[in-house]
Formats: structure tokens, C-alpha cells, sequence
């Protein structure tokens, strides 16, 4: 499933009362929101922080994304977000993320494909896919 | 990839300011919140709003979502989820939603797995999947 | 406590299951988010929709923001969201907010200080408090 | 402004890239979001983490929550929120915080008023506001 050597990376997080809803267990959007913010913190890790990706006009838009839902989460536990590069294509990469719980029980999974995105005048303006750079795809290179 | 001939729930909706994130767009979790407000929204339209649901200790935890992500929209936008079910299994069902904006344009497709769940002393107490009911099932059928 | 003669603005909104936290009522911070949308909404009632703000690089940004908590809402409460200007100063201005279920019951009364801002070269740069134009809150004048 | 002589907690978060909004800031309801969380950590500092509240059946409603905006922050910056108990009523108390940046740059000073509340028959059921205990107050005394 996954065809790039990937660096795994490790976001920390936790589920907070309002990331639940009334049945007591997290609201799933909140997983894809902690998948953005892993993703970001991946990219951050390799020396792409946000400060870099706005000067650089740098985005990451979807172009699809998915989750599977293995255990319930509850308010007060505290997981892991890890994450690799599952592929990279020619302007796209696949990021797939496993979520933890402390103790270790798989909470979910998921992938999220993205375009390596450049704003064409400034933030808020229309994205365009880029070439990723070689450069780029060798700092997720597992040594 | 539809199995159930079944009816279509329309829910609307509108990208507000702060479901944009800073490159402008929607931001994508949005889109599993409004599939699952689409999906409660459905269910209403068949009996089961959300005070019967409570009622009768009911609830739809998921088991998997997707959604693929086809043109960004941007605040203002006034959309709409066409829901419709994709597949009845024993005790899961999958929804299918496309959502688009006000002048037609595809914004996005996904799907969401869904367990038919009570929960097993109140809300908050573990959910158990139950056998969807026929006449469950019937309400949901295109005539 | 008001100022201002305005012209009151409505806007429609629902508890959805997402809104909601383990009490089984809505999460609080889902009051502000409203707030927030029913102001764009108001300035678009004026005709300063989103496209226009954006296009007149105009924001809104926030000084101060109160909300008092009268009833708690449940899921599938459908609501109103009922605004005015409280206060126009020189750069800043108030709008006052009345929550209410269907029902008429108050859910909760909040404000929101505002800058009337403009960015100083383009959406994600720095922004600017203006000076709010007279023919601008004209607009927002009760006949 | 505060006459309970309170100790101090501190709970750290970091502005994800979904926590703002166009203008590239963050999304004012995100400092109420983490002010509950906050306010939840505080309480789990003492002893009443969210397992306990939970068997417990303890849960602390709004009463009212206002927040002033100092700085804008923006996408990756490092927070924390700095929380103490303003005072403490019969059956409500405030919760105060101050909201700075990693380099000491204060972001957001709000403050919450809760009910110690109990709910009546298990979640999702009417909460009543019981009196704070003494043991309890004395928790947050600071020595």
C-alpha cells in the first residue's frame, strides 16, 4: 500500500469535550482535523513549517481523503498521530496516518492525498499544482 | 456502487467565514461535518429525527468515511448535499452524498459506513449494533 | 445598552449532532461561531456580501466578543440568530446578538466588538482599522 | 478582579492551519475552544480528570464567557493558556485565562462562569447545580 521509503512522523494530541459529541465518543471530523494539523506538523518536521509555506506561497490542498474508524476515542485520551508518505506522484502525494491511543490501541486510519499547491498571487488567490521537487521528496526519505 | 434503490434527502447548506482556512477554501473537515449533519438531517426525514433517536437510545456510529474533494469552494457559497443509501447490510449501512454549490458545480462525493447502534444503558454507555428493521429499510426505498 | 437605531438582522441556524458535547447539549463555543456567521450574513443583508469583502479587501476583525448562556439547546433545535448594531464608533463597531429556539425561547444574548479593517496588500497580510464610512452605517439605519 | 487566592495552570496548544480563517488568523472561537479545554485540564490538575467527572456524573455549564483580543495569532504558533479560579459562588464559579504566545506575547484574556452541575440521571440528562464543596475549593488554593 505504500510505495515510498517514508520517515514516520509523530503528532501528539488529545480528545477534548468538545471534540465529542452526545453519544459520549469524539465526532469524526475531528480525526481529519487532527490528520491536517499532523500533516502540517509532518512538513514542519522536515523544515517546512508554516512560517516557510506562507513566505513560499506554499499549500497542501485535498484532493480526497478517508478514515476508517477502529475503536472509540473518549474526552480525556491522549493519542499519537503517525504518520508517513504512502506515495508521491508527480504534483501529488499520499500521506497515511495512524491514530493511537497512549496505550496503544488503534483509534483509526487514514489517507489524505494532496496537491503540492502554489498560491499564483499571494494567499486567498487560485492554487496551482506543482512539480514536486526531488529535494523535497528526499527529506521524507527513510535513511 | 449503489445497491438500495433509494430516495434522495437534499440539505442545505453555506460555507461560512470561519469553515475557510487561510488559503481561502473550505476547509475540508467541513465537508465530514456537513455529510454527517446530512445524514441526521435524512434520518429526520424519514421519522427518525433527533428526539426519537434519543428516545429510543439510537445513534449511527461510523465505521469509515471518504470523500473526494473536486472543486474548492469559498466562503459564501451556498450548497447542498444530496444524500442517498448506498447499501443496506445487516447491522451497517453506507450513505452516499454529493454535494454541490447553488449553480450546480460538483464540490465534492463521499460516503460514510454507519453502524445501526443502541446504546446499551443511555447516551455516553457503549453502543451495540442492532439488525437494521425491514421496515427501517422500507422507509428508505424510492417508490 | 444600544446606541444605535439599527435595523435587525435575522439569521437561521440548527443545533446539529456535531454541535452538541457529552451533556448532550450544544458545545458553547458553537454560539460564537454563530455569531460570527450571522454578522457576515448581516453585512451581506446590507450588500457587503463575501465577494464584495473580498474583492474591497475588507475584513472584520474582532476586539472583544461575550456571550451569556440562557438555556441549553439540544440537538435539532432549529434557531434564529437575531442582530444589530449595538454601537458605532470611529474604526470599531458592536453588534449585539439575540439567540433564540423556534419556539421563541432565548437561548442565549452575546456581542461582538468589531474593527472595520482593511488589508494592506491582500488577504493574510496585515490589516488596517478604517475609519467607518457614514454612508456604511446609513445602511444599517432603522426607517 | 479575582478574590480566591488561586493557584495557577497552565495548558499548552499550538494554532493549527484549520483554526483559522481567510483573513490568516486565527478564528476567534477557537480561544473559547481552548478555554474549555483548558478549564478541563485545570480540573483534571486537582483530581477530576474526565474519567472521574464521568463516574461522577459532574459536568460544569456555562453560565456566560467573554473574551477580549489583544494580538492576532497565526497558523503554527505555540500557546498557552494560563488558568485560575476568578471566584467561587455558591454553585457557579469563574474561571479566568490568559491566552499568550510562546514568546511571552499576550494573545486573549477571557473569562468563563460555570455551574457545578450534576447530572440527573446520567448523561445527557438535565444537569442541576449542586454546591460547590469546600474540598473542592480548597483544591485550588494556592499555598
Amino acid at each position: 500500500m505504500s510505495d515510498f521509503p517514508s520517515i514516520v512522523a509523530s503528532f501528539r494530541c488529545e480528545v477534548y469535550w468538545g471534540d465529542c459529541d452526545p453519544a459520549g465518543i469524539i465526532f469524526y471530523p475531528t480525526y481529519f482535523r487532527w490528520m491536517d494539523a499532523a500533516t502540517w506538523a509532518f512538513m514542519a518536521s522536515v523544515g517546512y513549517d508554516p512560517k516557510r509555506m506562507r513566505e513560499e506561497q506554499l499549500a497542501m490542498p485535498l484532493v480526497a481523503a478517508d478514515c476508517q474508524f477502529v475503536a472509540p476515542a473518549v474526552h480525556g485520551d491522549r493519542c499519537e498521530v503517525r504518520s508517513r508518505i504512502a506515495r508521491f506522484g508527480g504534483a501529488s502525494f499520499v500521506v497515511a496516518h495512524d491514530i493511537a491511543r497512549a496505550d496503544g490501541a488503534t483509534l483509526a486510519k487514514g489517507t489524505e492525498k494532496r496537491v503540492w499547491g502554489r498560491f499564483t498571487s499571494g494567499p486567498g488567490s487560485p492554487m496551482k499544482g506543482q512539480p514536486i521537487p526531488e529535494d523535497v521528496k528526499a527529506l521524507f526519505l527513510a535513511k
